[in-house]
């Protein structure tokens, strides 16, 4: 298969990037790259750092898309980045799958306006795979869809289902929707209005409500919510993890005895670390559009970028489009709910 | 002053609510409590554990409003409930303030249909005092509105003031609307919308918006949200604390080396737990209703409680709700963007 990387996307490229690149073909045995960006660096930057690209070609593309960059600018100024270039590429034909760690908002643009969603979905979401206390879970949307209608969480609901069965290989995916509490009268309109239709859906496993304190301790599989809500869940989880942390740091450097214990349990302290910290489960899958995009870290290193590039090659063996496309109908039938004009 | 408490609210009701009495009439010279609740068996419970009804006196209620109820009931089924009978006391002056750790839903029916909210106030707030990583900060609302509309969340950030500078003698609050994103173009349509607005108000310091990341790092010190994203940010909070801290159990028992290290390090993470616990921080004060109703947790434990007294008795003092009715011609400017018939 041939997944398209975007060789200038995230706060390490082009570096890491190839070399996550190259790390990944000699991994994945069916793996070819093609690389977006301007060649003449590619080039550069591969020689001086000896890095191989054999079953690696690269699509010139002599503009980047910067972070800062307003994300409409993908299609309009910044029409020959490498991103703008890559998502071209994914959507003629030129790639079974695209894997970037650039500007989550402008990958969305180009997911929804380049790529384009699959016929009967309302909206991609972008839907990260959280670390859970015991097992990972997803999170759909976590950003895509700031404000959302109860038809659309529906259909976050069965995408994430067909996700987690095909390529986490879940069996009977457990679907939860983010809420205030766990009875069915709770929370806002949005929600108490996507709990029934959620209910009447034969095709998921809807296990009710998950209440945000529960979200950490793998009480589901899919956490289903809007954008908005979503991003908070993400950020929190972060934000949280992170003070948390700085609190421990501060006790484990506070005396000479206290430096001694925390030397001592600290390889095990990384451990845990590392199987909390949700960059290492690669990235984030952009779920409806017709061709597997998938987010890497911004932050990625070499060996986050390998690992962006496996999840992108099982979102592409297991076929998650084709699934989402034979349920259209079920789609269709959640859209008779829908307003008018979509 | 007179504090009336809810003698059968809570987890540990009756008796850790009377030794929390019982302490905070000692501690806090001006305090004198009104409870409500079975006379027989407060009187029995505090015989038998030797608690003293100095400074106290009891309003008989012979019902309890159990946590399970539907909070409307309150003023139902369970009008001589020990909560219905403390709000009504209140309302008709026979105290300056109110503390309960019973059910937050019906306390919100108590407050909002009992109390009555302030004129010109649309909507009474619950609106917790939360631990940051420097200094606390309020979170309004947290759950009491789980539909919000933008002038709500305006009277949420000039009542989260009030209160902030009043009680916890903050300054000049710094007041920040949760969002998505820093830039004032992010967020759902509320948060667009009500970023418009809070940046035309002359009487409170708007910073901004703040990403959820940041909350825990003390970047403001009045986070304003509808009570829908208020209650998940409130319960990410504790899920993921609660989860990380089991993460650090594990590896602290993890082996005898392990054991050790943790032992002689247990002193000051016990500190650091607590400086993070939002029970100490005593609960979380309704704001927005003609008396101070204060929600203390339903975990209260004699201490908790008491310092939930402690936190009523300087709401009092405070007068916040006089300040807050003072601002009401604000308030009533912020309404003329409503809706009719509110």
């Amino acid at each position: 298969m041939k997944i398209i990387v975007d060789a200038f996307g995230g706060d390490n490229a082009p570096l890491d990037i190839l070399k996550g690149c190259e790390m990944a073909v000699k991994k994945y045995g069916d793996v070819q790259i093609v690389l977006t960006g301007d060649e003449a660096t590619i080039r550069k930057v591969s020689k001086e750092n000896g890095i191989s690209l054999s079953k690696m070609e690269i699509v010139h593309a002599p503009d980047v898309m910067a972070m800062e960059e307003h994300p409409n600018q993908l299609t309009k100024s910044k029409k020959n980045s490498s991103m703008a270039v890559a998502m071209r590429l994914l959507s003629e034909g030129g790639g079974d799958g695209l894997v970037g760690a650039g500007s989550t908002g402008a990958m969305l643009v180009g997911a929804t306006l380049i790529v384009k969603r699959i016929k009967g979905v309302k909206r991609p979401a972008l839907s990260p795979i959280m670390p859970g206390d015991t097992t990972p879970f997803m999170l759909i949307d976590c950003g895509a869809n700031a404000d959302c209608r109860p038809e659309m969480l529906c259909q976050f609901a069965q995408m994430g289902s067909v996700y987690m069965k095909a390529v986490a290989g879940v069996a009977n995916p457990r679907v939860g929707l983010a809420n205030i509490g766990t009875e069915e009268t709770k929370g806002d309109e949005l929600r108490k209005e996507t709990y029934k239709l959620l209910s009447e859906l034969k095709n998921i496993n809807f296990v009710g409500n998950v209440e945000a304190r529960d979200i950490p301790f793998s009480v589901c599989d899919v956490v289903v919510t809007d954008g908005f809500t979503g991003n908070i869940i993400l950020k929190m989880y972060e934000g949280v993890a992170s003070a948390l942390m700085g609190k421990f740091k501060q006790v484990f450097k506070k005396s000479l005895k206290n430096k001694l214990a925390a030397a001592s349990i600290m390889g095990d302290l990384k451990i845990m670390k590392k199987d909390l910290d949700y960059s290492e489960y690669g990235g984030a899958p952009f779920i409806g559009v017709k061709k597997p995009v998938f987010k890497a870290h911004g932050s990625s290193d070499a060996k986050t970028f390998c690992n962006a590039i496996g999840q992108t090659a099982e979102f592409i063996r297991a076929d998650v489009i084709g699934q989402i496309e034979q349920s259209v109908g079920v789609f269709e039938k959640a859209d008779e709910n829908a307003e008018q004009g979509e």
